[in-house]
C-alpha cells in the first residue's frame, strides 16, 4: 500500500489468540487463532463520564480525538486534549479535558439525553433529539473513478486486524489521485471512522482535500459522522441505508454505495464522481 | 425454505425506491432501486422515555417484545405488553407497560447509566456498569454439523430484505433437525436478534429446544443477548470477538463462528456440535 501512516509490528494491538477447534468436512483441528479484542472504553469528560463504546484497544488517542470530534463535543481539534488513558480491570478509561463552555453545553445535552441508547443515535431517549443534521459541507473535491478503485485496493491492504481475526472494519482516507494516506480499524464501523478521524486531526489532513472509503455499510450515523467531520465524498463497500442517503443529500455529501473494483452506485451529489480515464486524473492530481 | 414463518407479501417492509446511477465499467444508468429504511424508534415503558434506536421499521412488535427481554427489563414475556405503536415525524415511539416493580428497577438504572453510550453497552457512561453477564444457560441441546448447515441455506433463503438491498442482518431460529423456523431482519444485526427473541417468545417457541443463526459477526452483545434469551447455541457466519468467546465460556453458551457450507469454528462448549451424518441427525430429531 502507498499509506504514509506508520503501521504498528505485527501481530497488531487489538487481537489476541484464543483456542478454537476448526472443522473442515470430516477434518477437525485444534488451534490457536487470532479474534479481535472487544472492550468497553470510557470517555470522560473534565470529570464526568459521558459514553461507554465496545471497540478494539488500539489505536485509542485516535478514537478519542475522532469521537469528540464526530460527535460535536468540541469543533476544533484544539479544544480537546487526552489527560490520561488507564486500563482498568473493566476497560479503558480515557480522561479528556475540553473548555468549560463545551462542558457546560454537554452537561445540557447530557441531561435532554439521559437513558439508554442503541447504534446510531447515541444516548437520546427522546424521538426528538435522535438525530442530527450536520451544517452542509462546505468543501468541494473532484474523485476519479480510477482513484476510487486504487483507494479501495489501498484499503484492502491495510486491513490489517481484519487479515488475521475477520471481524473489523476498516476506514480510509486517500488523496484526490487515490492514495491511501490513513486507515484504522475496529469492531464497530462507527469506531474505525472515529478513529480515522481522530488520525486525520493528529496528521493535519484536510478533510475537504481527499475522501473517505470505508469497508462496511453506509448507516445514517457513518454519513452524519463524515458529514460532521467536514468530509465530501464517502465511499462505502456496502449498501447505504435510506436515512444515510437522506442525509447526504442534505449535507451536500457525496455518497457513494457498492464501491467494487468493477463498477459502483452513487446516490448523491454524483458530479464529484469523474469517469475520467485513470490517466487524466493522475495527471490532474 | 422450510420457515413456518409467514411472510409479508413483497417487496418487504423495511425497503424503500430510491434513486442510482448505478456505474458498471464505461455504462453508467439511473434507476430506482431497493434500499434499507433506517429509522428511529424509541422505547417507552410506562410513559418514562428509555431508548432510542436506529432500526428498520419491520416487525416492530416483536423486535419491541425481544429488546425487553434480551436487555432484560422484564423476565418474562406476559411482563410487557405493547401499548401503541405511532409512526411519527422524527420515527416511531412504541409505548409499552411493564409491572411497576421493573419500572422501578428501570429508574434505578437509568439513573447508574444516564449519558450516551455506543454499541454494545446501551447508555452505560460507567465502565463497571457497562458489562451484563447473564447466568449460565439452563438449557442444552445437540446439534449435528448437517442440521447447522441446512439451517444456514435456509437462512439465506429467508433474508427478503437483504436480496433487496444488500443492507440486512438476519437472525433466525432453527429446529435441532435444522429446519428454520422464523427468520428477521434489520440493519442492525442486534436489533434482528431482537426481533427473532421477540418472535419466538410471540410463536412460543422454547429457547431451549432449537439454535440461532445470524449472518453477522458474533460481538459481546450477540452473545449476551442470546444467553440472556436462554439460548444455549449460536452459530454466526463471520468471526467472534474475543469478549463473546468470553461471555460464551462463562454462560455455557455453544459459540460457532465462520460457520459455511464447507466448515466451521467452534469456540466454546463444543460438546453440543455432532459430527454424526445427516441421516442419523435427522433419525434423532
Amino acid at each position: 500500500m502507498h499509506a504514509s501512516d506508520p503501521c504498528p509490528s505485527p501481530p497488531p494491538a487489538g487481537s489476541v489468540l484464543r483456542r478454537v477447534e476448526r472443522w473442515r468436512g470430516d477434518a477437525r483441528r485444534l488451534l490457536d487463532d487470532h479474534v479481535a479484542e472487544e472492550v468497553p472504553v470510557a470517555f470522560v469528560y473534565n470529570d464526568e463520564p459521558f459514553a461507554v463504546m465496545m471497540a478494539t484497544p488500539a489505536d485509542l488517542p485516535d478514537f478519542a480525538i475522532g469521537f469528540a470530534l464526530s460527535e460535536g463535543i468540541v469543533e476544533r481539534r484544539e479544544d480537546v486534549a487526552i489527560e490520561r488513558i488507564e486500563e482498568l480491570i473493566e476497560g479503558v478509561e480515557i480522561r479528556l479535558r475540553i473548555p468549560a463552555a463545551r462542558a457546560q453545553a454537554l452537561a445540557l445535552r447530557r441531561r435532554s439525553m439521559s437513558g439508554r441508547s442503541g447504534c446510531g443515535v447515541c444516548g437520546s431517549e427522546l424521538l426528538e433529539a435522535a438525530l442530527r443534521y450536520p451544517p452542509p459541507v462546505a468543501s468541494d473535491v473532484r474523485v476519479s473513478a480510477g482513484a476510487l478503485r486504487r483507494a479501495l485496493a489501498d484499503l484492502r491492504s491495510a486491513q490489517r486486524i481484519t487479515a488475521l481475526t475477520g471481524a473489523a472494519h476498516a476506514a480510509g482516507w486517500a488523496s484526490l489521485d487515490g492514495h491511501l494516506q490513513l486507515a484504522r480499524e475496529d469492531v464497530g464501523r462507527h469506531n474505525a471512522l472515529d478513529k480515522l478521524i481522530g488520525a486525520m486531526a493528529a496528521a493535519g489532513h484536510d478533510p475537504g482535500a481527499g475522501f473517505l472509503v470505508v469497508t462496511s455499510r453506509a448507516s445514517y450515523e457513518m454519513a452524519m459522522k463524515a458529514a460532521s467531520a467536514g468530509i465530501s465524498f464517502m465511499a462505502a463497500i456496502s449498501a447505504p441505508t435510506a436515512l444515510a442517503i437522506s442525509l447526504a443529500e442534505q449535507a451536500r455529501l457525496t455518497l457513494v454505495g457498492f464501491a467494487r473494483d468493477d463498477g459502483q452506485a452513487v446516490y448523491t451529489h454524483g458530479h464529484r464522481l469523474l469517469a475520467v480515464p485513470d490517466d487524466a486524473a493522475e495527471a490532474s492530481a
